[in-house]
């Protein structure tokens, strides 16, 4: 009763993801940072099996997952022996490198777009992924406001990598009956009113979009406690620095902006009323590795107009947290599955999520996302 | 229909609230810091009428709130003259002021502590509050283990001023038919069991013990969100530090016990495990004022053995903190006389009190318990 | 016996000057922030006379100091009426407010930029100002190699507005004899090989570039105390965000480059080793005000390879800051001219200054040049 | 040329300091943690020795260094093989473990306290060391107005562990002809007038007291550089909190009083002004170990009347910041008896120590500290 998982993107995560896996599986570690592993769960961590890893930087396309993790964590990790039977494919490419500084070739790079769809579709058919989780360098996207310029954008190939790899996972749900495309980046897909309604009649589950970890979750959660005492939060400055590749990225302006909406349309959601908000990925700086630096300032007027003033700094191991999460989503997503749903599921992505579909859907507190969550899987 | 209160401690917070309530009639300030100000209570703010203020402090009593209020706040502050027609009362004395550099007297100083009890009964007969507000500074207090040995205490005189105060309170109720007795310091009301009986039976309303401001309830919700994703979490230091009475006295071994046990008692209630947790009032420091400094450091381990850490530095005023949640619990609690209840009412305490009464009841995160209470009083 | 003042720029700094030298002639405020306070100058704080005061916003130009510095700190601020004396005279625009929002009219836009020029000398022949300070807002600028080049894009018109401020201040030195100009934005002047040869061959005193306050100096006496003690520094984030013009100003990309140079530069003079670094203005945020918000985070390697973490956050009023220390530059700068020299001098700048002139002298750290400073003026 | 050293306590600070040093001639680490790593003195690193360790824990006391670094700091810890060879002795015992929960026995348990200082005597003037370095837990101890009350104290025994070591240390030095004995620790020695003297006519060398390591030296710049900008330091607040067992000992309020003096004598020193300060070791939390966390909070007027706020918060390795050091204080001891001096040496006190001797020597700034360090050895 394994869960099959595709993993798109051979980085820091699923560096992590597999790691963490293996190492769980062998009582090495603690399940901690996995939200629901005190739970019971129809599906166990063991469950979980990673069955194909794609990317697109030369430098990791043919290696195994083992090799790519020892790169990714430092040749000190105790990388799992397991990760070796692992190899990791060519991937879709399309902008999805441009302005990073990697040798990378895709498989529509190798031939034309449309095989490219369809040498993937048949690896995946041969595969057989119940879960495909997108964990991609953060790339621009826009949205499709229907199905048909969805469908048209996509099959022209004017797409970022995300919608080439979503409308695989539309065509190969539509023969296999189902999958779960789980999508922990900011490039809209649960927020993609055109696409999400393709995969949806294509019987895929979806959640997303932009996994909930660093300093998002914990600052909802913390407006969520301002606002539940009435106080007036006169600003909220948030700023993280990282050295790996995603921030690296997000030094490109088009890119950050993707995350920059994604963080700013949280405030009002949970206020009410407009919080001035400087927050943003703000820069890169390569020694901090994969452990990121957040520092917060929030200035709010208490009773009889005297004003507070709260500083929050912290170093997080951005993609351990998430890793964490996914082995939730994987889980979930198959659950969905087998409870014969599909299209996006508010509840996982109001908790999971950053930018929780479908598009419009509010961004609550993390912590009531929490209770809703519970709920929707019969989990108190 | 207004609600009429009598304020134990003519300290930083009755003269925020009174200031604060006078302000907020004018129009001069907006009711941020009052959780409930946007939810139609029966009872608005304005209802609200400060009817008597008892000190045991040879510099207050006798003066008016106006000059008390001045000298606390500032003498460029602009307390409004309304304060002016109330006059602080001489009250009770006890052990309450052991210690602090004060000249005291207190009515069991001037007459037999018997007597000093029926001069009180008689002030509240003639006052009629609905609600009575202790902010005296805190004091060492025991529990008792049933009505006979509360009563015993208490009338030997061998109890800290608060209980004697809410032993006057259980006479005045029965006389008078009910009142709320709200406690928000740390000595021993809510979670008393002997005197919560006798209270109950006399009719009396008991919110308590000790007002959840500052860093606490902010911790309460950053361990929840903590453990929402199951990070476990290795350690918890909290400093804090003022320059106000209140730190003044807890400079005094046993009244800091009494904070310390508050404190670290929450945390194993929201994890379901110890933490070894350092969280106390640190020390006093005179130019800091009302304005207190807390420093926190936690780190936890995510998912994969990683460790992330977090530092939380707040500059938060206290007194007006805890006037703006005596604003809801004023109101609250002659809603409840008015719903016919006696006893505590733990949805009540678990969102506004550091310790919420009845003893053993768990100490939950405060958004859970702000959940709580808007179900208790309809407010969803 | 006094020292007469031109100001260029009418913004929060000159309203900070202007009122806090009134209030401490007056004995309302201690001389705190004034670094050479404590010490017996030649001149005291009471012979500083602002003459002149120059702005091209059109919001600005033509009222009373008083005016504007009500604006700019606050109807409630108890601005000193002694400011209503000076007129804001328009000043030379150039490209100086490309991209701010504002309305703005230049000498320059008025007549032909060399009629500008002669107006501008004209004005100053007859105010006759001993020292003249350059506070507008960072605009970009070049540095050239020789004097020829200077001349050249000067006369050409083709410069900053503080580049054509300085050559009118040369103009003036020739006639009146010698005059002391003060470059406290980043724009190179001191650190102007052609510019300051003729600054210098035209008996100018030039204190410069970019005053040093906020976190910069505490940066570089922080990294001299980590070396001193022989710790590698792995890596330095500081972040700084404000909601006054100049933070907006650099918003824009080629202003914020200036900064950023200035700041970079200072490390490794310090350390003797490239430190990878983020340290850059990094927002804006409009309710911040004058007060801004900055975070630091430095880790380094101590003995026996262990590494230690330092968390800095702080709220810095920045022109008060940068008013403080005029009062000395614009003292020193009287003293220079007093003692016959004229050029830039190194032993003010690199105590003042975040990018001490001239160019190519060291960064060293603030507490040395405050070594080097008291011997010049043989202060100890 | 060797430096023999002989070390009073085998706890952290001597395990960090034979494996650094053992790592160091290997090659292994960089001499990162010494100030003086980059100056040619005339010993190198190389040339220290550890002769012999001395304790009165009975779970160390004949362990080899090995064994007992390996404890220290944790199995996985690459502990150099070399630390075998030393055995670890039994030191003397007087009060110095009162409090501490440990199972403890020293010479002066097993014989006469008077047989005990023999024992040790002969031990020493066989072993022969050059330096004596006292890292024994912090233990109260009081100063002595003259050389005959400190004598007649020491003979009766009535005195910390401490006053016992540097007794046999002047009878050592007038037999073997000096030696240098490094008080890292606040019990007093250098600033011990009484033990100073007697130390000094027995041609003793000595540094101290309590070596200057943690937040304290770094508080110091820190207010130098706010007082040479003439900055008013309204209130500094610093908190400290560790796991390892001088902290332990500090939750013993005779203990802690020791540490309190040290710190805040050094404000006043530097600024001019009293300040008001809170600084004191503040807790004991096991799992934080030998990497303490550090808060502090500083507000002071800058100028026009306008406050400004520094919250730091540190994490920094205790012990490895103290054996950084001993490197330098070890060689610098030697050197000194080279040169023939004897007594204490405030230059190097006033650097490396938090209470630089002797009594009544003022508490400069660190970096000015480092300039004279400098002059004094010939090192600019």
């Amino acid at each position: 009763m394994s869960i099959k998982v595709v993993m798109l993107g051979a980085g820091y995560v699923t560096a992590h993801l597999a790691t963490g896996l293996e190492r769980l599986k062998k009582g090495l570690i603690e399940p901690y940072g996995i939200p629901l592993a005190k739970y019971a769960l129809p599906y166990s961590l063991r469950d979980i099996e990673i069955v194909g890893v794609y990317d697109v930087d030369e430098s990791k396309v043919g290696k195994t997952l083992y090799d790519v993790a020892k790169e990714v964590m430092g040749s000190e990790y105790p990388v799992p022996e397991e990760l070796k039977t692992v190899i990791i494919r060519r991937g879709i490419r399309r902008k999805s490198t441009d302005g990073l500084d990697m040798r990378a070739k895709g498989l529509d790079d190798l031939m034309s777009y449309e095989d490219s769809l369809k040498t993937l579709l048949n690896e995946w058919l041969d595969l057989r992924p119940d879960v495909i989780v997108n964990v991609i360098t953060t790339e621009y996207g826009e949205e499709y406001p229907d199905e048909s310029v969805a469908l048209g954008k996509i099959l022209r190939g004017d797409v970022p990598a995300t919608h080439s790899y979503a409308y695989v996972a539309s065509m190969y749900a539509k023969i296999k009956g189902g999958v779960a495309f789980v999508n922990a980046i900011p490039t809209p897909v649960a927020n993609n009113p055109g696409l999400l309604k393709l995969l949806e009649e294509s019987g895929v589950v979806v959640f997303g979009d932009d996994g909930a970890t660093g300093a998002t979750p914990l600052t909802a959660d913390l407006i969520e406690h301002l606002t539940e005492r009435n106080r007036l939060i006169e600003f909220i400055v948030q700023f993280n620095i990282g050295g790996n590749t995603d921030f690296y990225a997000l030094t490109r302006q088009d890119r950050n902006h993707m995350k920059e909406l994604t963080k700013t349309s949280m405030i009002k959601d949970i206020t009410g009323y407009e919080v001035p908000a400087f927050i943003k990925p703000t820069g890169y700086l390569e020694p901090l590795g994969d452990k990121k630096y957040v520092a917060m300032h929030i200035e709010y007027i208490s009773f009889n107009g005297f004003r507070d003033s709260i500083y929050i700094n912290a170093r997080i191991n951005d993609s351990p947290a998430l890793a964490g999460i996914l082995c939730d989503l994987i889980r979930l997503g198959k659950i969905s599955l087998d409870r014969g749903w599909k299209g996006t599921i508010y509840e996982v992505n109001a908790f999971y999520m950053k930018k929780p579909g479908p598009q419009g859907a509010p961004n609550i507190a993390k912590n009531k996302a929490y209770e809703l969550l519970l709920s929707k899987f019969g989990l108190k």
